[in-house]
């Protein structure tokens, strides 16, 4: 499979796979410097030559405002902005990412605005999870291969630059180049009283907050 | 917050990070040093001493038989392999990752075997995925993070290794120097045929799977 027209060269790959895990809270050169998968909205925007707007969900009544600022994954899903569109439906959009790590770079986004995962409705994220083996299996067919990968940047300091929540799906091949150095082995989690604690700690905070689960599906948590 | 016991060095974390997205196609040495995030397999048998056994799910009449092989996820789900549980509920698990990037790494898991994310039902993703926001934020709660990464490895030449369908939740944190590079800018998506083509042979394959749809959710699509 041929690399797409435009793509980084092979050696900046690994920088760039990189950047999906970049912190937006770095010193200005870095900044300046970076060019992250999260940055379809400078692309679309220069692409549009759109200036800021309201999010388009503002007054929907369905989703959060972007706070008035411009969002462009609101102005794809209105329409007013620029997007190679794959897919569509009353919940979401599939799109191709405006800065493709591999051929096939997607993104799936709902169409109204929730700027976490944290904020976005169960049902919604139900709705866009079940396309991937949909929109998975098409992408792969479509580009010749027979992997990908899947990401969410949630919060800044995962990597997340726009913050209208968003599902990557990254085509990928035995010489796409992703990476290219050696990996190490790392240790197993310790047995301790540390890891005990912890366990004890994030069922306490799932015990008391019983009212998600109901909004989450029709699924019966157990006892923890 | 603190390093997990028996995490890796800070310097090895870009080389760790890096394994996720590490095909399993690859040279002997290379392979023997390979210790990637799907290795719960690994890491979870040895701690068990189990030796191989019929996948949980054969015979069930949910999901699909591992082949025969010893799958880790299903002996998990079913009570026979030990991890750390963090919630359950009638159809998945989610258990702390036997070796953990960061603190609160954790996995979300189908109790039934699905291969892939081809294989996976719809539903079965969408009850997963509708998790995330509950989980996630009980998992940031309790390791006093504000962000992580959601991230599937579908496929060898993705980094899958352990061939039951899983959800990586990784929490992130400013300073867990899960990277230490610099990047770089990558070039916008061309707008050429060769760009034009991809959209169109990704919508003709979608077009020609309409089955899929009524299985997804009861959104519905556009045409397109």
């Amino acid at each position: 499979m041929p690399p797409p027209s435009g793509s980084p060269a092979p050696e900046r790959r690994l920088a760039v796979l990189l950047s999906h895990f970049r912190p937006c809270c770095e010193a200005p050169r870095a900044t300046t410097r970076l060019a992250s998968v999260e940055r379809h909205g400078t692309a679309a925007e220069a692409e549009a030559g759109l200036a800021a707007s309201p999010c388009a969900a503002a007054g929907s009544g369905e989703g959060e405002s972007s706070g008035g600022g411009y969002c462009v994954f609101c102005n794809i899903a209105a329409g007013a902005a620029p997007a190679f569109k794959l897919y569509e439906d009353d919940v979401c959009l599939c799109i191709l990412d405006a800065k493709p790590l591999t051929t096939g770079h997607s993104l799936i986004i709902p169409k109204s605005h929730y700027p976490s995962l944290q904020t976005t409705p169960p049902t919604v994220l139900a709705a866009i999870c079940s396309k991937l083996p949909l929109l998975g299996a098409a992408i792969m067919k479509a580009t010749q291969c027979d992997a990908f990968n899947v990401l969410i940047n949630n919060g800044e300091k995962a990597g997340q630059v726009i913050f209208h929540t968003h599902v990557h799906i990254i085509p990928r091949s035995k010489d796409d180049n992703l990476w290219s150095s050696e990996t190490y082995s790392r240790s197993p989690i310790s047995h301790d009283q540390e890891t005990k604690n912890l366990v004890s700690s994030i069922k306490e905070v799932l015990s008391s907050s019983p009212e998600d689960y109901s909004a989450a599906t029709s699924s019966t948590p157990k006892g923890f």
